[in-house]
């Protein structure tokens, strides 16, 4: 049976970061026998265009099926305007929420190659390797009540956190085993000091640990006190977990660390399917960046780092996701450079194809 | 009529550092003639400990006749088992919500002698001075429904964010006017892309913008782009306006950008009184880090420029508040240290109270 693989470039630069990563997909297929039963379809703004919706049902019953879904980008200014209900992000987050992929694992590594680009100094960030596991599915991304209501003659917005024990428990699950993995230590992020959902969470999230994980070592810290020592010293940590809405702003800010956005993957992934997979998206933390969007500009590594995530996580194939990303440190390290990677020093300017090209080259020297 | 003060030195650290706040005071009756009529009570843990409550309701009734509140820090390892109705943390957050301090100004501010000690490079700190403008009120903090219910058969903890037009609006307000007197830009964080109450945020405060502010740069940044960017490039920023708990960590976040967290004061700001002054509390931004508390580690400065925040923001002498900041600027440019501000490079170590003396001389030199 043929792996099967959907591919959802949808707005802005995906399109164009995509087409690298098919490009590396037919190279792992032709050279190293990984067949990809390869379909694709619309989301975000895309699908909006076509079928007045973020993504189809079609999609999502596709979504459903597959062994991996990879996502490029979604949103732009042209939907800025657009009902909440049918904004792009709604697509994706449908996605998220439907295929039930509540583990949402950010790697925030630093390249040698390009540790001088954070705004950080380089001791702070070289050689910086965490991975922040954000819960994807609950919390108030998704609770009810939501929305705008009347009240008292004036308009009042309103959205609910919400975190059951097994949601809690699931995720603090994830986020112990890739810690045995790596160096064994998770720190668990909340604001227990003001909210009850942060009790909770901090209580399961013990309690898994003591139950079934007490060789992993275990923190807690405040979400603020949290985003506080990721920009003091990010190397005390290894595993962080954290939930939706802590670990969208956490993400985000341990990813600039790294001064190289363009570069970081993510997975998403759910429970085991039938065949022992877990339901799995893959996407890059990056936006749609539409500034740039059809240039050539745009820097396809994240994307193609993803597709690597893919070969490791969906697909078994560790070693062939370890070729991929040193045949990315072999580019990086020669100095090739999409335009986000230029700097004073120099180094060779290449487009996005050209970023393309040197990656295969590197897979053809692997 | 006598300027009231009640202090509020807390836990941890706070009786420490306020007991050097107490010292400037002084001065500033004895040599300004600046006057206060200052009463002093318990908050936190030790407010606990005598009345079984993190704020007595005697204390409260006090905090609202006067015309500043100068609290030290809440919280501390004795009381994290508390249940959460008595945390420490509990007591502050009454005092927030009753007097209603809805503009918590927090300026993040790079001190030059110390730019080195920031984790960011020194030309991406050097100079820093915005001002971050969190509501403080409402939002999550406060929202009900709360708490941890049962339902089939799990527990399931609970969180309300909810806004109104009139809780955003007057926030949003806060922010143009201090924008005015400073560099002219706001920019407004939200996750109107997920959130509704995210949605209505970046509604009223275009609307409040639009009507009186037209002047004013105004920008909008999801809440987790403007944690990156706060990384990245902080010196974009001028104001920053955002709700409750973005704007607990965000103002984290761009604390520890300019490497003095024991530097950054606050002021908490509600409706003007019947004299004119708004309802005010002031506060360091640090905690009462238990770990180092009753050792004369502490270092005073955020709690000394709370008070600055006081004399200007209160009683309407900026002056005497510059006069006292350039105090502090001179004892840090010529080296005096308490063991938060030691590097490598040297300096003059002090103690808690050693740094109080240095301001006081300088003030003495002024
Ligand atoms: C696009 C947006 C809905 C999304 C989120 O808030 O989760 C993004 O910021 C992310 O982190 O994947
Ligand atoms: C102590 C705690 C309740 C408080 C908060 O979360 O607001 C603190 O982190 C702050 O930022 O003032």
């Amino acid at each position: 049976m043929t792996d099967t693989l959907l591919i959802l470039p949808g707005d802005g630069i995906g399109p164009e970061v995509m087409a690298e990563v098919s490009r590396i997909i037919d190279w792992f297929g032709d050279k190293r026998g990984l067949k990809f039963d390869v379909s694709e379809d619309l989301v975000g703004g895309a699908a909006y265009d076509v079928h007045g919706v973020p993504l189809a049902d079609a999609t999502m019953a596709k979504a459903q099926e597959v062994d991996a879904v990879l996502l490029g980008a979604v949103g732009g200014p042209k939907y800025d305007n657009l009902d909440f209900s049918v904004k792009p992000e709604r697509g994706l987050l449908r996605l998220r929420k439907e295929m039930d992929l509540f583990a949402n694992l950010r790697p925030a590594q630093c390249f040698d190659a390009l540790a001088d680009f954070s705004s950080l100094k380089r001791d702070v960030v070289a050689g910086l390797d965490i991975m922040i596991v954000r819960e994807l599915t609950s919390g108030i991304y998704f609770g009810e009540p939501r929305g705008i209501i009347e009240e008292n003659g004036e308009r009042v917005g309103i959205n609910t956190q919400r975190y059951t024990e097994s949601e809690i428990d699931r995720v603090a699950r994830s986020a112990f085993e890739l810690a045995r993995k790596r160096g064994n230590k998770v720190c668990s992020m909340e604001k227990a000091n003001v909210m009850e959902s942060g009790i909770l969470w901090r209580e399961v999230v013990q309690r898994v640990h003591d139950a079934d994980y007490p060789d992993v070592e275990l923190s807690h810290m405040y979400a603020d006190a949290g985003g506080m020592q990721l920009c003091r010293w990010p190397k005390q940590f290894d595993v962080i977990v954290t939930d939706n809405l802590f670990g969208d702003l956490l993400s985000d800010v341990a990813a600039m660390l790294t001064g190289s956005l363009g570069m970081l993957p993510s997975a998403s992934l759910g429970a085991p399917m039938a065949n022992g997979r877990p339901k799995a998206l893959y996407e890059p933390v990056h936006g749609s960046a539409p500034d740039i969007a059809g240039q050539g500009k745009a820097n396809p590594i994240a994307c193609i780092l993803s597709f690597a995530m893919a070969l490791r996580y969906s697909f078994d194939q560790g070693d062939e996701a370890t070729r991929l990303e040193k045949a990315v440190e072999k580019v990086l390290a020669d100095g090739v450079r999409t335009a986000d990677l230029m700097q004073a020093e120099g180094g060779t300017p290449v487009t996005t194809a050209g970023m393309g090209d040197a990656i295969l080259a590197a897979l053809e020297a692997s």
